[in-house]
């Protein structure tokens, strides 16, 4: 069996991710070998909580640690800064100081909040990910951006705090529903795009198989797939851990407009990977007017996003204006300059500055139409 | 007129604390000097913003700076996490981003919180510390600790994020009452005790003055005597920002039992300097215990304390068991062990692994005995 493990080299911050099908019931074993602090805090949400908090838990009391399960709301309405509040208070009332540790079991929302919290209670403590969807496998869980959301935007408060390790459980993928499954590959399938245009072969077979489940062949390379898109992810922030040297940006490819999409919805209408997969049209788009990118491998992406249910066109109805104004409020235009990722190939992303307010309201406007698949 | 400048060195973390008389309208300068992010809030606390605000203000936009004013309310009360909220939202409101700036114009709570919000705002933004009482200038604004409360416990939540710049004008404390200068002058006889004994002369002559009033020749003489403070603490935060070595935590002298005072104490019945001076005669007293310190010694600070109307005495129905076990829910004993910070001599401090909680419980029921003066 596939058990490959994937290092993230930033100095004194280093850590490892060990990504193998049943690494929930060795989270102890991994924490114990790091040195973990003895008095932890596990938190998970309510999905979590129910079928993985336990095993966790007594995979870390099997190595010697004092665990106390903290359960909070699943859902993104969870990554609030009163929420912080109420954790940090359950946290002192279990005696978690200084010198304790925090575990975040569950996806992208449990481990942005924890992280946080990890990084500011205490002026910080170190934290453990144990990532259960593929979002958070493939993504969230790596490189140490961790935040919450105030009522004006998403994201807006938050730090850089790197765990010291990473333990991902592929077989916890089996249990997500389809929807769940497919907005993870969209990041799957955008570290394709801009980093490693051979991994999309590999994610399309994946990918025929959402609607049905993993069968058991797929379910065996599942390590090495997530793996794959991991070592992306780490390489990129080893580069560029703060996101000041235009190469972690490339990560945001399909997220400007994306995000601009996700605000404009309701809450809970339009997924993350969802509206990055609208995101990333508009952006191959742009990669065909600004770099010439071949509309056969436009074409290719499409289809392959179209194939596990992801949006490719938005509704008639839906408010351009609206979309365009949140896609601005998100970036901020400097000296009329936005960073925009773009193709300049399938397998290489590149920032452009040449993107004007135009060229994203065409953009959105471009979404609406039907595409050739 | 005396205008001295001490350096923080910390790599590229480094920074200036700029101390002279009427600073508060340069501060602008030297923002643009050490070039500042051009969209710049300005938080002051409702005291600070009927004196100071408008000046900085005016300073600032001179300078060519775009400031937004936001208000908090004055008082300890306001370093909480749903402060923080508020603050972000107007922030967000004000159009302020990840390239913005922030200015804390005030006492150690605007520093603390506005040093926090400057930490987690968009994962970090750059802030200058602009404190307007004696704890903060001789103290708190330096060194990057940044916190806000817990209901359970004071300064729980926090980061270490360092200053761009600290500008600090001594004038500003000629407005302050006289309690509070006395609680800011226990933090500079700390200095004194732990690490400059020369100062002790150069305060008590200070001291002298409190209850009237600075006169001009001592206004005169604040920033040299402030700038001396600032560098003890620079030198110390330099050989161990984050408190890991046992050198920053020399800076905890009289602040363990302290802090279990000013905990046990109702809300706003005794200020932290204080508390602080309480500490300091408990932690005398078990360093003439156990490393021989002259009584003579300790006679002299605690006369020192005395002749500003810091307490020296406990009163007799004072709670020694409450104030004994927030002591110690403060600080956690590990293995039987905990951190002491005791003086070797005047003007020299050490950290101590032998005090015993027996030896916290003689040292507190010491302090209701009538000091020797």
């Amino acid at each position: 069996m596939a058990m490959p493990t994937v290092s993230l080299e930033l100095g004194v911050r280093s850590y490892s991710i060990h990504i193998f099908n049943g690494a929930l019931d060795r989270v102890g074993e991994f924490a114990y070998r790091n040195q973990f602090p003895e008095k932890i805090g596990l938190i998970a949400d309510t999905n979590g909580a129910t079928l993985y908090a336990e095993r966790v838990r007594l995979s870390l009391e099997a190595a010697g640690f004092q665990v106390s399960v903290h359960i909070v709301n699943a859902g993104e309405s969870t990554k609030c800064l009163q929420q912080v509040e109420e954790l940090c208070n359950s946290l002192v009332a279990k005696g978690l100081d200084r010198s304790s540790g925090l575990v975040a079991l569950g996806g992208g929302v449990i481990g942005d909040l924890v992280g946080f919290v990890a990084s500011i209670y205490y002026r910080g403590i170190p934290f453990i990910q144990v990532p259960t969807t593929v979002t958070a496998q493939v993504d969230s869980s790596i490189g140490g951006k961790t935040a919450v959301n105030l009522p004006l935007g998403k994201n807006l408060i938050g730090a850089f705090h790197q765990p010291t390790l990473v333990v991902i459980d592929p077989t916890s993928l089996t249990t997500l529903p389809t929807r769940v499954l497919s907005e993870g590959l969209a990041e799957a399938i955008k570290h394709a795009v801009i980093r490693d245009a051979d991994m999309l072969p590999v994610l399309r077979k994946l990918c025929d198989e959402v609607e049905l489940g993993f069968s058991l062949n797929s379910l065996d390379q599942l390590p090495e797939i997530i793996a794959r898109n991991v070592a992306i992810k780490a390489r990129i922030v080893e580069a560029d851990e703060e996101e000041k040297k235009d190469i972690r940006a490339l990560l945001n490819f399909g997220h400007t407009i994306g995000h601009g999409i996700e605000a404009s919805a309701a809450y809970g209408e339009i997924m993350h990977g969802e509206a990055v997969a609208l995101g990333m049209r508009a952006a191959l788009w742009l990669s065909h007017k600004y770099n010439n990118l071949p509309l056969n491998d436009i074409k290719s992406i499409l289809r392959l996003l179209h194939s596990i249910q992801l949006p490719i066109q938005l509704p008639q109805e839906a408010d351009e204006t609206l979309i365009f104004n949140k896609t601005m409020a998100d970036k901020k235009f400097h000296n009329g300059q936005i960073s925009f990722i773009l193709l300049r190939k399938l397998g290489e992303a590149c920032v452009s500055r040449d993107i004007s307010p135009e060229d994203i309201k065409e953009a959105i406007h471009h979404l609406k139409s039907k595409p050739a698949l």
